[in-house]
Order: C-alpha cells, then structure tokens, then sequence
C-alpha cells in the first residue's frame, strides 16, 4: 500500500490537466483504430536509409561527440547548420541567436519560464496549436485569443485588442501564432497579414513567437517568407523542427531570438535537463549538412500531398452537404467545419467505438470554445485507411443529424 | 539592433543562475585544459560496437518506432525492461510507477513542479549533486542541509532536524540524496544508515528521493542495497540514468515511485517536451534487452578503477601533506580538502591558467559553504592527463601557501 503523496503536491500541480492530443495517443496505439489525432508523421517519411549512413559516420567520429555531454545551448556544429538554414529562409542568424530544444515545444516552455509571471496576457490565435496551453498554463497567464480566417490572423482585430490593451496600461508578453499550415487549421496567413504582423511588434512592442515547423513541408505554391524575415527589428523569434522533416524520435527543435533572450532560455534549460540529447541533435547535423534533408523532401512532400488529396476527395464523397473544410497547401492537417448542431467532443467516444478518432476543437480555443470542429492528420494514415475512415466519420455525422445512411458503396 | 526584451521577463527569470559545473563546459570544450570539471564519461567506456548492432535493429522494426511519437511517460518495452531491471536490485516495479524522463536531471526539475510551493522545505545532504540547486530553484524552496561524513548521511542529525520542523508544524517536502558513489564526494551510505532513513521517511511522513546513477559503476566491494530495496511502504522515489553506464548523447533518465506520483511528473512533462526522446529510450531498452550492458559493464568498471588508481596514487605522491581526500569505492568522482586557508573558487582561474580545470566545491552547499573543497571527476582525462593534471594541482597548492615547489620529477 503505497502512501498519499498528495497532501504535499505544490499548488501548481493542481493545475495540471492533459492535453486531448495526449490523451488520444492511448489510443492510436491501439492498431485496429484509425487516427486522424496525432501529428504523427508517417513511416514511410523517415529517411531510414540516410539515417544507416549517418549513424556509422557518428559511430567513426573521434571521441564519439554525438554520445557525450554537450553545451546547453545546444551542439556548435548544429547550430552552425541551423544558421544557414535559417539564411535561406531569409533569416540572418547567428549561433548565439540559437538554441537548441527537446521539440519546439520545449521552447515554448521555456518562453513561459522567461515571460509569464502569474496574470500576464499571452496572445494566441483562436484557435491555436493547444500544446501552447499545455506548455504555459503552470506559468497562470491570462490567455487573450484573437481571430483568424481563411487568410491567417485578422491584423486589424490584432491592432484594435493591442490599443485597448495599451489604453490600460497593459503590456502583453508575446503573441504566439503559427503562420504556415496552422496547426490546427491548416491555414497559412498572407504575406499582407505578416508585414502588418511585424509592424504592430514593433509598434507595441510585443515579441511574436512564430512556430514554424511545417516550413518545408509544402505541397504546392511558392514559400511565403517567414514572419521573422520581414522582421528587421528583432521583435519576432522563431522556431523549428526536425520532428516533421527528420524524425520526432529525436526530439530536435530550436528557437531564434535576440541573443540576451536565447541566453537567458539556456540558463532555463541548464536546471531542466542540462542539453538536447546530443545523438539527436548530431544526426539532425548531418542531415542537413550532407545535404540529405533537401533530397529527402520531396519524398516526404510527395507522399502527403497524395494523402491529403485522399482525404479531400474522400470528403467530398461522403461528408454530408453542410461539413466544410479547409484546404491545406503543405503540413499534415486540415480542420472540418460540421453542422453547429453537433458537438465533436461528444461525438468522439461513438467514433472511436466505429474505430476512428481524430482531435476536438475544442482544446485549440482559448476561452470558450467552438464546438463543431475537427482537426484531421493525414500524414499518419495509410490511403485505405483515410478512406475508410472519413467514411465512417462522414457516416457519423449523417446519423448525429438523423439523416440517412449514404447509399452509395464508399470509395476503395 | 535587437529591442530589450528584459523589462518584459518574469520575476522568476530574474532567479535564474548559472550553475558551477555547466560553465566549466565552456573550458573543457578547449582540448588544451586537462578537465577534472564535468562528470563526462571516457568516450573509450562508450559501448560502440553494441551500438551498432542496436541501430542496425532498430531501422529494421516494422514502422521503425523508435524514429515516431511515443507515449509521455515513456517507451512501454524500456518501462518493462527496466522493471526487470530494478527487480534485480531488490526493488519490485510496475511500469505504471516508472516515467523516463530527459536525464534524471529532468525528473528533479519535475519534482520541483509536483511537490513546492515558494518556501517549501527540500532536505538536502551537505554537500549535495548541485543540479538538485538548477532544478528546484526556479521553485523557491528552502533548502535544509544534512551533514554527512564518510559513512554518508547523519541520520541522527536528520532526525533532530525532523524533530524539531515537527515541533513547528512544518512538513518538509522531500529528502534528496545519491547514497551510492556520491555526487560530490564519491561516499557510499552505510546500508545501517540505509535502514534508519528508511525509518525516518516512514516515521515523519517525508518522501526520500534516491538518487542513484552510478550504482553499476561499482569497482570493488559488494553492493550496497538501494534505499528504495529496504523500504516496505512506499516513501522512497528511485532515480537512475543511462549517461554513466551507455552513453549521456542519449538522454536516458528515469524515476520510479507511487503511480500517483508518476501519473502527475507524466502530466506535468506533457507540457513541457511531450515525451522523451523515443530514439534514445528504445536504444537504451537494447542495450538492457540484449544483455549488452551486463557484458560490457565490467569494462567500464576496470577502466575507471584504473583512473580512480592512478588519481589516488598521483594525489599521494604530489600534493601536501595537510590535503585530504575520498577513496571511492565507484562512480566518477573523489573529493578533495585542501589546507582551510585556501579558497578553492579563488584558486580555480589561476588552476586553469596553468591548464587545470576541477570544480570548486561551493556549489554543493545549501548556504554557507565549505570553502576549501574540489570535485575532481577521474573517469573523463586520460591517464597522463591525470598524473599531469593533478601533479599541477599538486604545485598550484603549495604555491598558494607559500611552499616550495615539489623538486622530485612528476609522474608520467
């Protein structure tokens, strides 16, 4: 008979809560269900040929830096790589503007660490990628949510919210916003929107945290440049990922910044876990340096895109008339609309008992939420499974309604 | 020119510090200075033919899930594994009371969220690992010190000090300790001792928190029973890592207690890195699964027995007389005690100018330290490295007291 710890759980612990995604990895792992849920990329992304040539270059190096202790900030070597990287996204960078994280979403923890005293407004999307409230509510900040549409962020909503804020003599933290292929929504924001972005940072002057980790994972259309290109005041830190290009087995993420901030998001990091997994951080390394991860993509963009097709096509077979859906251009999600009579938190459990899940709307708000969303992942499923699946989702929602039942055979 | 962020950092931010050992990275990053600094491992103990062995299966497993997502509180093959694993060591575990975490440095940075609130009481022993500082202090606890002599903690004091917070109604929140091949110090707790905290955990209510990641690096003697293997009821948290015994690139750490406990860090590490490297984790599960580690651990211990040897004999030959240090029965490190004039924080940048770096032995106290200490960690140099290094330690001590330099010749 264990004891209760609980008496002596800090008051923060109280306010631990998990995030839906997480929770319906427990089911993902089941292998008869078909999740829309995670971000997971699929199998059949990861360069497993590349990784054999670079393991045994690690393997051969002197001294074997790739297992040893590293610098908190991250690998040198890495952050060199990361910083041209960076230059051809048109984001002049310099190592000790870098750092390297477990995941981008370590930084976003270690942004709540740096920022957020209790009561500090951070600025999201509505909605927003919900692993930002995962990562800063033990921080207590009060969540101000401003609205997008199929364009990205709604600036002059930004601006009116700002000069209220100022009208009080509140000083937001920082905005959080993920521009290309939005997670959840799939939406990326025009480049009009992101020059007005910058220019209301520094105006307000309000850092803006751009989550950029579908980047390189485009379909179609031309880049559009990254917030923190258009930026030439330093008011926009950016991050990355190597979880959809490489592999998130590895858990590299970074952070750009001023430099007093990445230093001071390091010194964070010193108490959290001393380093990014150096083994990680060295095979991100070589994939970039040997050039690997520019011939790789294509494959990765090739294979989503097929998928996302998949499931558009699929939809638009079988969803009832009044289910709408975004249309992404790159990334691995797209976000469905369903008639505002239905609530997706609660139409989840009946779904997973058909053998499909995907995530809610519900945990991408902050505040009240809108009810009848759903964020749908197509880079994990296989095309049979998309099929399938939205078919089955596309069933559900007839019967939520009452409707009938589609009479035509679903698609192979 | 970047804006100032500073006026817009948390209060906490402000309490964030460098931690001693951590800055010595910078030096011993130079290949010049002969580093008695970080508990580095050799990179000859660095098992890489297993490893190759173990990447070659894991890019073969179907769907390679090693390289994808997993869940938060771990792989459930390590968890297994390292339940067999803590069996053998006399602690019976379910892979419900096991989260692995990014280093054991992580799961003290999520006891520090679990269990304080700002002016909780955390004991430590004095001295004590000084990443315990980095992890909990952005929690602002009070540390309480608990003397130790060679036999490790005095639980006598412990309880009087147990007494008297008892006295005034205050429950501290933990006792943390590394009983085995202690960080700094190199001491092993008496299993006599072992038994007696064991009582106390249970007579005071107050969880103990084991620190053990050198437990296999044991060069001679018999081991020493964990704490958590003599402890019937439940008060004791386990901690281990694969950094000393594989390899630290990995990142593999992992902590084992009530499931309440683990279910709560497991919330909390949601938040802030999702999951620990799946890479790393599913090598490490090889390396136990294969009984890899069991055969290569033996080299391990014999090659730092060695080092530990020619530390101890070169200290003998070339310091004075007036010094003082452990023999260490395993691990990585020994303790010095120089003569109490000097000030080893004020000796260290003139030690490093001659080409030495240790690490000076303030930032093991809670409070007013002991000034005239080193940790000087013998598994990382080369053996010249060590005759040489110490030899110039040996001289920069007499220099400091004024006494003549040593005229017979160093060792080689």
């Amino acid at each position: 008979m264990a004891p209760n710890l609980e008496p002596l759980f800090s008051a923060r612990a109280r306010l631990l809560k998990a995030s839906d995604v997480r929770e319906l990895l427990k089911y993902s792992q089941d292998p008869t269900v078909i999740s829309f849920g995670g971000g997971l990329p699929s199998p059949e992304a990861f360069p497993v040929e590349d990784l054999r040539v670079i393991f045994e270059e690690l393997l051969h190096e002197d001294n074997t830096p790739a297992l040893q202790y590293g610098p908190t900030p991250g690998d040198p070597l890495l952050k060199n790589a990361l910083a041209t990287m960076l230059a051809s996204r048109g984001i002049p960078a310099k190592a000790d503007q870098i750092i390297v994280t477990h995941g981008a979403q370590q930084a976003l923890e270690l942004f709540g660490r740096v920022f957020l005293d209790p009561g500090d407004i951070a600025m999201v999307t509505q909605p927003t990628y919900l692993g930002i409230f995962t990562a800063l509510s033990i921080y207590q900040p009060t969540y101000h949510g401003v609205p997008t549409d199929n364009e990205g962020i709604l600036p002059d909503v930004l601006e009116e919210n700002l000069q209220a804020l100022a009208m009080d003599r509140i000083q937001p933290k920082f905005l959080y916003i993920v521009p290309t292929f939005h997670n959840p929504t799939g939406v990326t924001t025009s480049l009009r929107r992101r020059r007005a972005l910058v220019d209301l940072a520094a105006e307000y002057e309000i850092p803006i945290i751009e989550d950029d980790p579908y980047y390189d994972v485009r379909f179609e259309g031309d880049p559009v440049p990254p917030i923190a290109s258009l930026d030439k005041e330093g008011w926009v830190i950016y991050l990355g990922s190597f979880s959809k290009v490489l592999a998130p087995g590895f858990r590299v993420g970074f952070a750009h910044g001023p430099a007093d901030l990445m230093g001071k998001m390091a010194l964070a990091k010193q108490g959290v876990d001393l380093f990014t997994n150096g083994f990680g951080q060295r095979v991100a390394e070589r994939y970039l340096s040997l050039g690997l991860m520019k011939k790789h993509l294509p494959r990765i963009r090739k294979l989503y895109r097929r998928k996302r097709d998949v499931m558009l096509a699929t939809m638009k077979e079988t969803w009832p008339d009044n289910a709408e859906w975004t249309r992404p251009l790159g990334g691995l999600f797209l976000w469905a609309t369903v008639d505002p009579t239905i609530d997706t938190k609660a139409l989840l459990p009946r779904a997973a008992q058909k053998g499909v899940i995907y995530v809610a709307g519900h945990g991408f708000y902050a505040g009240q939420p809108e009810v009848n969303h759903m964020r749908l992942n197509f880079s994990f499923p296989s095309d049979p499974n998309i099929r399938k699946g939205i078919g089955i989702l596309g069933e559900a929602l007839r019967e939520e309604k009452g409707a009938p039942p589609l009479l035509v055979p679903m698609a192979k």
